[in-house]
């Protein structure tokens, strides 16, 4: 297995977290780490040095590590807006990239995006964890293997509280703060939106065409803050008034007719769920249930408090429809964050670059996931429109193959 | 108790239930039945002789009943397309009138109900069950208490499988199948949306503004009958192509800047749910888990896949928040339809009566939940436009008050 020298740009806390895991990894060589903080730059070159490999070099100017010959391959784990800014300069510098998920500010950023990729060819992947879940894959499966006969609606969210992280932002360097005061969409769309993408084989036979968003009013994180006024540290939030609203939903139709409803929800008080559910003309898939229905199974649960009941049978049609790296996951590729997702996914980039494979999610899977952020912002200033979604595949979504290997690590 | 007497218009197999369940009611005499089947007729007519009372009078013209002076009261469960016009005929021949629930065909047959109301004054009630149903009043009443905080979004769906009952819509003489063959819209709204419309204050305080609808392609049925090609019973069916869209999604945003999320989910494989979630700044519920959450209580459920964890907590709130017919009801009133919601929304529309009180569900909460089926039609058709939805109260919401005492039938 031969080396891969690395560059990592972005290390906050989520930087912090997946240089640590892409250490474990074997033959990860990282060579360079970048911050536009020092303090953060150092934390990484603490975090390289302490897995026993050499002190890498440090800048806090990205384009001193794209740049240098000892780097194959950059890996971005910036705040969301210089995600695609900092992946064109990479390709261009003519290195690998893999690409932490978040939403995009514009259409225009997307087309660079994919522009940049036809040009240079360079081996791109959005790095969606989600992708790889367990959940996720178990659903795949089913659907490819024709259980729940032709799909027609899928559901996800991403709901998390994330209210403390949110209103902590000045202290953490955070970005989201600036984004839920400032902006109003659905601004984190991938974890969700990927995985059903991928079921609906979009970019590849099918694609999404049009969407349509509505946003609640802002509350949530108002009333957070007016309840910890005394705690709170950074005294600017109290009396501020967020732009962002707490509940987005967001329907999207496609051109095979599917539709997809997804929801952001990450400002109110709840426990974590992405709420993927998969419907077809039979059966049906609900994580947030834990629930395989099949058709044919009616009497089964048609009891007298029936909408009540979670079957919770999914873990069941594991043995058949798991990846075997799901079915044998180790502890300690558990603890190297969101369960293994994390650890699978960087495997994926790594192996596919190293094989000189397609990479599991390219750049038209992520310009078509993340612009979805930056339409659902002008359908919901513009009182809920609809807006068309940009072909970034030019056509060729008509006849690209569908690619299931990606969940092949 | 004074005797109340009605006539029974539409003896389907909903008006069949219905008949045998108002006339368990003390002091409730069926003075004439209709339908424009005469069989049907003569079922009403055995119906009310089985009981105990004497035989009716029976037409299979609508006008002949409603103008008898042995009449105070008309019910009808007839199709919905016919439900306002009977409902305007019987106010303007100085009937009461309780309707079953459906959606509307136009707006201005809800216009034409609101005149109509305001013109008579007849008492006038929608019997939509499910505002009496137990998880709704107990959602509801833990809202009115300030435990889930400012409420910023709710969501419901009508999700279940009526694809036989579809399918068998010739023999059976129902209605629903031309409107799956002909129509794409959220035919069947008031289910889950009048729960939420009273937990919103809708028309009192608050209205609904606008919505935009989307439906998925159409699959559910023609698979069906697909694979019953050789036993299905009406032929015509086989091959057939349905309007209707296996899944419809709308989205509605209310003038106090909460929205709504409501699911019609009628056509693909699936256990009976109506799926309502109320979002707070404090907290949630959610029926299909059975779950309340409060803010504070995250520790509690953020395990390792949490995101599986079914709470199924909510009944530790029903000593303090049920209403006590919930608290104390009987077999016999379970028995009675749909787990008891039935006895307790005729209970409550003969009590108000009886009374001179107001009526639980108005004509302004009837053409507010109806319009939703006529404008997401249009949505629909249009391309997902946004649509806006009338002030069925000529403004009179701003100041019209809560009227939460329905709920004590």
């Amino acid at each position: 297995m031969r080396d891969i020298n690395v560059a990592v740009v972005g290390i906050g806390a989520r930087g912090h977290g997946n240089l640590e895991t892409i250490l474990k990894l074997p033959a990860i060589k990282v060579k360079a780490v970048c911050d536009i903080y020092e303090d953060r730059c150092q934390d990484g070159i603490d975090i390289v040095t302490k897995s026993g490999q050499e002190a890498p070099f440090a800048s806090c100017d990205y384009r001193d590590v794209i740049s240098r010959d000892d780097v194959e391959a950059v890996l971005i784990f910036t705040n969301w807006e210089v995600h695609i800014e900092i992946a064109i300069a990479s390709m261009k510098a003519g290195k690998a990239v893999g690409m932490e998920v978040g939403g995009a500010c514009s259409i225009e950023e997307c087309l660079k995006l994919v522009a940049c990729y036809e040009e240079t060819k360079m081996p791109f992947m959005m790095l969606e964890n989600c992708c790889f879940g367990k959940d996720e894959l178990l659903a795949l499966n089913m659907v490819r293997d024709g259980l729940f006969g032709d799909i027609v609606h899928c559901h996800g969210a991403y709901a998390h509280d994330l209210r403390e992280e949110i209103c902590c932002g000045k202290e953490n360097r955070h970005y989201r703060l600036e984004h839920y005061i400032n902006r109003n969409c659905e601004n984190y769309p991938t974890h969700e939106l990927g995985p059903i993408a991928k079921i609906l084989d979009i970019n590849r036979g099918n694609r999404m065409v049009r969407l349509v968003s509505m946003a609640s009013k802002s509350m949530g994180l108002k009333r957070y803050v007016d309840d910890r006024k005394d705690t709170i540290v950074n005294k600017d939030l109290i009396g501020k008034e967020f732009n962002q609203g707490d509940i987005v939903n967001t329907l999207i139709t496609c051109a095979n007719g599917e539709t997809i409803s997804i929801k952001l929800d990450t400002t109110l008080p709840r426990s974590y769920s992405r709420e993927l559910a998969v419907r077809g003309t039979k059966g049906l898939y609900e994580q947030s249930t834990n629930t395989v229905f099949l058709d044919g199974d009616k009497e089964l649960f048609e009891t007298k408090e029936y909408y009540k009941d979670t079957i919770d049978n999914a873990a069941k049609y594991e043995d058949e429809y798991l990846p075997d790296y799901w079915k044998n996951i180790t502890q300690e590729e558990i603890d190297m964050g969101h369960g293994g997702m994390d650890i699978f996914s960087f495997t994926a980039f790594f192996n596919a670059l190293r094989e000189n494979r397609p990479m599991p999610i390219d750049v038209y899977d992520a310009a078509s996931w993340m612009c979805i952020t930056a339409l659902s912002e002008e359908s919901i200033a513009k009182g809920n429109i609809p807006i068309e979604i940009p072909d970034f595949t030019n056509g060729a979504w008509k006849t690209r193959p569908r690619f299931d290997e990606y969940q092949n690590i």
